[in-house]
């Protein structure tokens, strides 16, 4: 499943002395958009902290496409790839909103943890509304 | 070949809700220790944008292995793995000063442009000394 | 005069481990909002750039009033306080969106200098569409 | 009392499309010297959030003298201007340490919060070591 595009307009700080948008930047935005995706299935990351856990980057790659400018307006759509109930596989593609333009396509892997012991948690058990809707939301359609 | 490490100390602001440094941070790192490496080959960033040309990140990837926290002392060594003379790929190993324990594993690819047009520039044509000195680095040892 | 708030959604990345927004995000925040008040007085960071001068900052000032918190909505009123010509004075105020509480007052401001010499430019003589729209917006109401 | 400055080399992600540090940058430094500074005094920040308290940033200003490029040493001097119990006056220099130029002035006070509860603490109180290293620190020379 794909979320609503989250929208972001560049901003002057972001851009670097190449006059693009630096590198590390949108790796921020891959959290941000990931924020808004969750949210968009009625999970917050504020309830997951107040619950307790937390859905650390495993892992994340970027593929870099074309450069994003200042004032440029970019979507970043996140893909619910592949839920196991102990991973969660995400992907993202970020695009130029005005020309439709592939900026970058990327992807982060998360498991779930427990912020007191930083042992891994079953979702399935303790946090049965959040499992429900991760699968929902990684079922092939 | 490998360079000496680059030393960062982990910042107050680097660190987030969850008390350890957030993930878009370790992309920074990244950068700073690239910079560095660069630096003890003889090859200087300010040199490169100065004689016209730059090489932007292409892709990267991290593998998180574990949490870097705030006032940790942290090594980052940077691998030379293959240039190509059109294309360079490092890989990046982050470690705990004090443990030795693996923080991070990471990897980027690199083009070269001229930042006049954006092209593809012929390092080995116009920038003798930066290909001499990629070439050397990426020597098999 | 004051502009239309600027509205920002807290980033998780912006918070630190106090669980509020970080001192310095602040920071970034007035410049984001500033590109934005000027944009709604016509004029834009990129023409400034591309017709080869830039404003940067003098000097600034933050009075931290209340704290913000992951997700919450800030809106960011910028007022055109004074424009002399060679100097703007700027000040903000950072709202609570929901609750209308003050999080924030601050300060800033800048010169006129050519990206080329960076020595002080005359925007009357040179750039005369910025000071008609800057003098309008500093007008006292 | 001044502590012994804090060097920076200031990084390529640091500086923006005016090819010098972006203004915003200056107050993350402030607070990583400050963290510097704590150190310096025998007091750490790690034990602060430890102990259950915290010294955010109540005001923070900043005069911006000179340009700080990528690549730059920066050294940035705290001193302890005042402390009252419950507030604490610092400032700071920033210079180019090669040129011993001043790139920027700044200033900040700080209050004295419980982490749980919000309110004010008594340093003095429940925190005899930081009230007498800050005492101590604070003393006209």
């Amino acid at each position: 499943m794909k979320t609503k595009p989250y929208r972001h307009k560049v901003l002057y700080r972001e851009c670097d002395m190449m006059r693009v948008v630096n590198n590390s930047v949108y790796v921020g935005w891959m959290e941000d958009a990931r924020v808004d995706a969750l949210a968009q299935l009625g999970l917050n990351y504020n309830g997951m902290e107040e619950n307790g856990f937390a859905g650390p980057v495993l892992s994340l790659s970027v593929d870099y496409k074309s450069s994003a400018r200042f004032g440029d307006d970019v979507d970043i759509t996140v893909s619910f790839d592949k839920y196991t109930g102990a991973r969660l596989f995400l992907s993202y593609e970020m695009k130029d909103a005005a020309t439709g333009r592939l900026l970058a396509a990327a992807t982060s892997s998360h498991c779930f943890i427990s912020l007191e012991t930083g042992a891994p948690v079953l979702i399935k058990s303790y946090y049965p509304e959040w499992n429900a809707a991760l699968l929902k939301a990684s079922r092939p359609e």
